[in-house]
């Protein structure tokens, strides 16, 4: 997979980009990140890449020259038609259903905008998605790209050293993780729940799953709402919610 | 404010904090990052952080010794008492109203796990916080920790150049924001709305307001379900509630 990522501040992916799982997946060949200064593209003599809006009203414009020919150039080079994405506050909410789908892609472009808003035409008539990382502000499109970049190549093939280590993620199972412990067992005076030194393999299992399903309870009740559930897991959650009641 | 991080991936943070607007706000005093490796607080001989879990099972899990040690080392430092914040997916979702909290503060400690998971007893007797940035998996906290700096620090006094800029942003007026357009009128084929050249500021200002409701209206109608609307407002979606109802 390639992902190109079309910025004014190249610099601020150095350090995601060459640490990590991130490097070695490139290493590997399973990804390609190709960083672009879309200012490179300005046809503006004084190498602006924004403008005064229309309307009037505080802040800048990204104007839409720099950005459709930064597209148009990256786009020849690839062989199938690319994913084209802007990170924005007003895209749909990112996912792990929508990373997943990314994964499958063979070209992402993905577009940072700073301190600014873009010009509309980009929006309706270059980008093929609309991406927000959440409900919060940020200073640029960068941190999004990273998101992207990072969710998305963690998914690619020979990736992650262990093949399972994706799937029995959080949001992969569709609930939160159960709680982990390691060594020592007994930190300051904080123990390990007797049932993880048990060896017991069936009970550790039940226990974790059970686990899941509570903190999935009290914290993000919402991902229970469009999950499967085996009739052991409803009998449980049935017994949460009446303690909630005497309590 | 001191924003501290507690990472594996020190070299990460290079390339964020050292650019943009973060790279101002530390040159005007408004912001210190304090990047530290909790490696280096391991006792461990052979430099470990992390350890098998109990009750076996894929992947490893950090070790409470290290994280526990960094950040009590870090908290001697602060005047006041930390706010100290798990980034993992299992926490609070992060929110602009988070973020405004936060920038009241005078010092954060940022814990990012990576590849594993944390300790049950760094949650239950270390932190005070835990937090996600979104519904998907990345290969650790880092850039999670990037969006929470990155969010908190241009909402501090003077990071942004012009102070209003941080309240008409999207999420903070609670709508979307409506389109922008820059020079030139006319980019291939598409032109920009005439009401914007109009000069004419009331129907500017009125044109921008439906189109915020309209874009919130059709993409996030949650964002409107706790909003206060005026009348006017009210009267507008109802124009685009029935246009939907005849289409």
């Amino acid at each position: 997979m390639k992902i190109s990522v079309l910025t004014l501040f190249p610099d601020m992916f150095n350090g995601v980009f060459q640490s990590s799982i991130l490097k070695n997946a490139q290493e590997k060949g399973a990804v390609q990140y190709d960083v672009v200064n879309f200012r490179d593209y300005t046809e503006d003599r004084h190498n602006r890449v924004d403008d005064y809006p229309y309307g009037g009203g505080g802040g800048m414009v990204l104007t839409p020259q720099p950005v459709f020919d930064a597209v148009n150039s990256i786009k020849t080079e690839s062989k199938t038609e690319p994913r084209i994405i802007l990170l924005c506050p007003q895209g749909e909410r990112y996912s792990q259903k929508k990373a997943e789908a990314l994964a499958n892609e063979e070209h992402l472009i993905l577009i940072c905008g700073h301190y600014e808003g873009y010009d509309e035409r980009i929006r309706e008539h270059l980008v093929t998605d609309e991406i927000s990382i959440g409900d919060y502000v940020l200073t640029g499109g960068e941190i999004g790209a990273m998101v992207i970049a990072d969710s998305v190549t963690r998914l690619l093939p020979g990736v992650l050293g262990n093949e399972t280590s994706a799937v029995t993620d959080s949001y992969s199972t569709g609930l939160l993780e159960y709680p982990h412990y390691t060594r020592p067992s007994k930190f300051l005076d904080y123990e390990v729940p007797d049932v993880l030194l048990s060896g017991h393999h069936e009970r550790i299992d039940k226990w974790r799953r059970e686990q899941s399903l509570k903190r999935t309870y009290e914290r993000r009740p919402d991902l229970l709402e469009n999950m499967e559930l085996s009739e052991e897991d409803k009998l449980y959650l049935k017994t949460l919610n009446k303690s909630e009641e005497n309590s």
